[in-house]
């Protein structure tokens, strides 16, 4: 889909305990810095949907399994990322995203250009946009 | 300590799963970003010493309990954080840093203002800098 980018990231293993790599500068990807934040999903809710106006995301999930699912007005993509499917989601500004927890629990990191700012995202209930979501 | 900042972080409740605060860009201690990178560290194990000789690190305990500890050269500063004490560590370049994990799973954010570069920083035996760490 034209403003999604998956960027596999490597993990390295440690005897002490491993390193995951996040996002680099030089990266395919990278729109700039400006804010790092973690939201948690629970199990089976879903948070969406969001279309951002100007921020674009770069979403990692360390910890469980999350959902994502992207709508461009059109088709719907989507994706599940852990450390299992460990990339990095790169999300341009003018696409729907929602996401749903599927484990007992779930962290994402977003690694975002812009600063949050409510007046830049508009919120659309998630019953506005025919999404079949599965069974878990 | 000179070139340590302890920064409190928001802990926002949403009912779906909370959100948790990392860096932004007008923060103090924000040093610029130029990678960022998970490193966990498993119950009782420690990670360290090392000295960056010119990255800042901004460090996030975002799962579990990690206990740092730095070392100017004189004194040592310790530190424990999780999400019980939510705060962001700067560490400047110079200081000699160690890390151990408290929790079954500790998992940290470090959003760095250099990419990883081996060069950049010195690794010091464990027991060459002598700091008593206590039992957990």
């Amino acid at each position: 889909m034209d403003g999604v980018i998956l960027t596999p990231l490597k993990q390295i293993h440690h005897p002490k305990g491993d390193v995951f790599h996040g996002m680099k500068k030089s990266d395919i990807g990278y729109a700039g810095f400006s804010e790092a934040y973690f939201s948690t999903i629970h199990k089976g809710d879903i948070k969406g949907w969001k279309k951002h106006t100007k921020m674009t995301l770069n979403l990692i999930v360390i910890t469980g399994e999350i959902e994502f699912v992207i709508f461009n007005g059109t088709d719907f993509l989507t994706v599940k990322l852990s450390r299992n499917n460990y990339q990095r989601l790169t999300v341009s500004p003018g696409l729907c995203v929602a996401f749903r927890g599927i484990e007992k629990e779930n962290l994402l990191l977003n690694l975002a250009d812009l600063e949050h700012d409510p007046q830049e995202s508009i919120n659309i209930l998630l019953q506005e946009i025919n999404y079949s979501w599965g069974t878990i």
